[in-house]
């Protein structure tokens, strides 16, 4: 599966720092030890406190582009941010996201189209987040059929179920797995499914654990592709044994050595 | 769900041993230490090796049921080993295990009944194991219908899907438990399932990792039951974390302490 690394984001102190005086060697860093760990692409978010945020985008990209090779996935709200990283990008990169809003689909399918990216799609709209897996997939369905109309192709698509927190909406987490399984069957071929993994611990104790254990039950539920952190080992370890059990790697037994994408 | 510690078995050497020499502080050790962990029935099986299995299984159950007060899943191949534990079960006993075969099953369901048992029933019979989850789940149709036909209540019934070790049966995985997924879909209400965990790592290195993670699956797709380590304090929290992300116990900071069976 795609494991997109999450540690460059302006969210993060350090990243906010970084942005703000041009640190290089600590984005380089952060990239190459993702990649390092099994990325297979990173995503990159200015974060909300920067004043340029155009130039925070651009600024990221070509800091990244210059140590490591990878796909990315450009993660802001604003399409304007998105369009300076996909004017620059080496590689295909992956619009982290869209919602199921039409406006919003109209102007970011417009970007995909003209940058040959691919995207995420968040199954949200005006009305806020859905509340049960049937919602989701109603969501899922509106931007898989706009996305058919205008002709992008659904291995380009990663429909993302919303992970919530699982200490304020526990009830909801069996609706978010179940979708991502209902995401499978609503067109052939389907779309493929992400989540930003970290958000299900958000607030909680144990977070680590609560995140590998998620991750699992959502890969055992065929999920494609996970925005999280590559560093926390035992992430990647859980990772990499659940796609053994499910056949998508030959059981050896050093495993763990062979499969850890480096 | 149900754990089943799986620790007092004459496979292991020193039950063995124990059994032979009629050493009751090594049994009721591992039954006090596996209750203590989270355990909330045992695994009784005297072991291949013994002269007297009928003995054997007496002085166990008999030995066990001085120090704790669980239920015990009685674990033979033999039905007359099973029976003598079934006479002197102070708590309602599990029948581990039958088979789909009819005359295995004729005389198994008639100690259920006799006894007032619940039951394991593996989905295999004269042709071995089956090769994915649609003879699985036959198999599984045929128990249930067996169990009906003869008024056992389903919710006495745990099925086992025959969990293989991934090192030798990779492709088997996903159909194992899809298979789990499907036994919900026989009868309204569904029977139960249960799976012996530790065969999946049979074998292969890092055993107690590709335990946790197979549970962790299973339990995903809706498993009742599990004979496992509870000893293991990794596989005891990926159980309980799991339950959580399905919603089982309240969410609260130290969730691990709070639901640690005691």
């Amino acid at each position: 599966m795609l494991v997109i690394g999450e540690l460059i984001n302006g969210m993060y102190k350090q990243v906010a720092e970084a942005i703000k005086t041009q640190d290089e060697q600590i984005i380089q860093q952060l990239a190459k030890e993702q990649v390092e760990a099994g990325a297979n692409a990173l995503d990159v978010n200015t974060g909300p406190s920067t004043e340029d945020p155009l130039g925070a985008m651009r600024w990221l990209v070509e800091t990244i582009q210059r140590v490591v090779d990878v796909p990315l996935a450009l993660d802001s709200t604003k399409p304007k941010v998105i369009e300076e990283g996909l004017k620059i990008v080496t590689q295909r990169a992956i619009i982290n996201s869209t919602t199921a809003e039409e406006e919003k689909l109209d102007t970011i399918l417009s970007l995909a189209l003209t940058y040959n990216a691919q995207i995420i799609g968040l199954t949200m709209d005006k009305r806020g987040i859905p509340r049960d897996r049937v919602q989701r997939s109603e969501l899922a369905l509106k931007i898989v059929s706009t996305c058919m109309e205008k002709g992008i192709d659904l291995s380009d698509l990663y429909i993302d179920p919303v992970v919530l927190p699982v200490n304020v909406a526990q009830a909801q987490q069996i609706e978010i797995l179940e979708a991502i399984r209902e995401f499978s069957l609503l067109s052939d071929p389907p779309p493929k499914t992400v989540v930003g993994l970290s958000n299900v611990s958000q607030g909680a104790k144990d977070r680590n654990l609560i995140n590998r254990t998620f991750l699992i039950m959502a890969i055992n539920n065929g999920l494609s592709a996970a925005i999280l952190d590559p560093l926390d080992k035992e992430l990647m370890k859980a990772l990499i044994t659940a796609e053994l059990i499910l056949n998508r790697h030959i059981y050896c037994d050093s495993y763990l050595e062979a499969y850890v994408r480096k």
